[in-house]
């Protein structure tokens, strides 16, 4: 993801899951057989200065790294087959019924939740639901625009309305997503293609000067831009969330800036993994938050079945495909 | 400054100052003759969405205007000569023993606060000193960038060593402002001339990283880039506080957003003239923030060598020279 998808094979691919623990190596002690776990692709070593920091998650030993296909403690991979080694796959390759992940990489949580559920805070959803809750944190009433309607951008949406927007303006190019929107909270839908002006500035003549808050979860270099240049000049805050391509250029006039503008990125929504994801799973057990998970879940299928989930993300057919491993 | 410099001739200069209250026009209720106040070059009606907000001082009414030369209720001008207009310059024309000013352009102030040590609040001070301590916020400890040592950038380093900075460096290529920063608290010097690397790399590796918090004071859009490039990822906020050229483009990766940095601009340190400057008069006075006003006064003149206020300024000899009315 940071360095590009460098391709290392043979590898076993997957990354969002929940499970349960068969088994721990030598040292661990934060986990035990039978904890019912949430693996991340990003960690939490608990020890470096971005983990010792209230508002960092990238930590130092563990963060994301696409690159490496091996354990990081003896640089070896834990799986094969006729004695070749197979890849690991961001520290998680969870298209495995059992897989061998770092123990800063695991969220232990309430044993409780529905594993079939949860499963899908440990990446895309927890990114745009906490880009909206941690980082452009809208007030209860506040106007907000969300550019890309996919996953991560209805989670975002999905946190403006557990926030209390009072707009929330999807911005898609393709006009279908606006049905699944509206059952997010999406309020309103613009297509940058039906104007012939910028879609900035067809969100500030729709919102009297800007909305208050706006997240971009395309990763298209161009929405990021207007996504910063459609908030409000004296308190208007940008989040970027969508990974960019190597050779992107952010640009803007330095003035958008003065004129009281704020722009941040985030990455994976601010969580931490080990410390904060067991809270957002309690807080959507107990309803403290109202996180409608089941409505990102479109379809579920079995293992055997699982390049079935492929063609339903690539014709967009599906948001979240659970992949059931007991079947 | 923000519609650039338009030459509207002739017209009386002066926007930093200090004054007493000689009289106030028809429906003008929040102040009375002998008052003390501080005029300002932005205003605020205490009416517009930018006046309700908590985060903006940007008055929609009142908002700095270079190009206006007049009064903004009936479009005159109050001062003449032989019958001719004279304008006025942003709001406030100072360089004058009389002057009309909006009401909403006008703090009033504790008149026990001395007049000739307080006016320079109304502008470069508070600008610096506000984008500190409103808007950068270091916490107790942090590690601080200032580029440019100008009056405005000083005030920037004084709102870091009140906020209790425990590294302030300052970055200008004029070695000579160190001797003064250091009065101010900056502990180290960053000359980006020295160095054949960018500056925000040689600030990186003065930190372990890169600064928590970094204020831009001079308006040199690379400047500004280095700014916010030279911010630790994770936490790092870089402010905006220099007014750019017009045809500037500010650029970046936008993965050093998206690795969690802060990017934010400033206007009048995010000031409400009307709301806030008397409270900072009182914290001077009382001395609840350890502001030390005097050491930023390096001149004072009676007004009929204002001249030489210019030459001090163009030679960079002065900060802020005090030019007298009464002598």
């Amino acid at each position: 993801m940071f360095q590009g998808q460098t391709p290392v094979f043979p590898r076993i691919f997957g990354h969002e899951a929940g499970g349960i623990v068969e088994s721990v190596g030598e040292g661990v002690t934060d986990l035990q057989p039978g904890d019912h776990v949430l693996p991340v692709f990003t960690g939490e070593c608990g020890e470096c200065h971005h983990c010792h920091s209230e508002e960092s998650n990238m930590c130092d030993l563990l963060r994301i790294n696409t690159d490496r296909g091996v354990m990081i403690n003896d640089g070896q991979s834990r799986f094969s087959i006729n004695g070749k080694p197979i890849y690991h796959f961001v520290g998680t390759s969870t298209f495995s019924e059992y897989t061998v992940v770092h123990v800063g990489c695991v969220a232990k949580i309430n044993p409780a939740a529905p594993l079939d559920k949860v499963c899908i805070l440990s990446c895309g959803i927890s990114t745009g639901l906490g880009a909206t809750l941690n980082v452009a944190k809208p007030k209860k009433g506040q106007s907000v625009a969300v550019f890309g309607l996919g996953a991560v951008g209805l989670a975002a949406v999905e946190g403006a309305r557990i926030a209390g927007a009072s707009r929330i303006i999807g911005v898609d190019l393709n006009p279908s997503r606006f049905t699944e929107a509206k059952k997010f909270g999406c309020t309103e839908f613009v297509n940058p293609k039906d104007y012939d002006k910028p879609v900035q500035q067809v969100i500030a003549d729709m919102t009297g000067g800007g909305v208050d808050r706006s997240l971009e979860c395309t990763g298209s270099i161009q929405a990021m831009i207007s996504a910063f240049e459609c908030v409000h000049d004296g308190w208007g805050v940008a989040v970027l969330v969508g990974v960019p391509n190597k050779d992107d250029e952010f640009k803007t006039h330095p003035m958008n800036l003065l004129n009281e503008r704020t722009l941040k990125g985030t990455f994976f929504g601010n969580y931490k993994p080990r410390t904060d994801l067991p809270r957002v799973v309690e807080q959507y057990m107990n309803k403290e938050l109202d996180l409608q998970l089941e409505k990102f879940i479109t379809h579920s299928i079995p293992f055997s079945e699982i390049n079935k989930a492929f063609d339903y993300m690539l014709k967009g057919d599906s948001l979240r495909c659970i992949i059931r491993m007991e079947d």
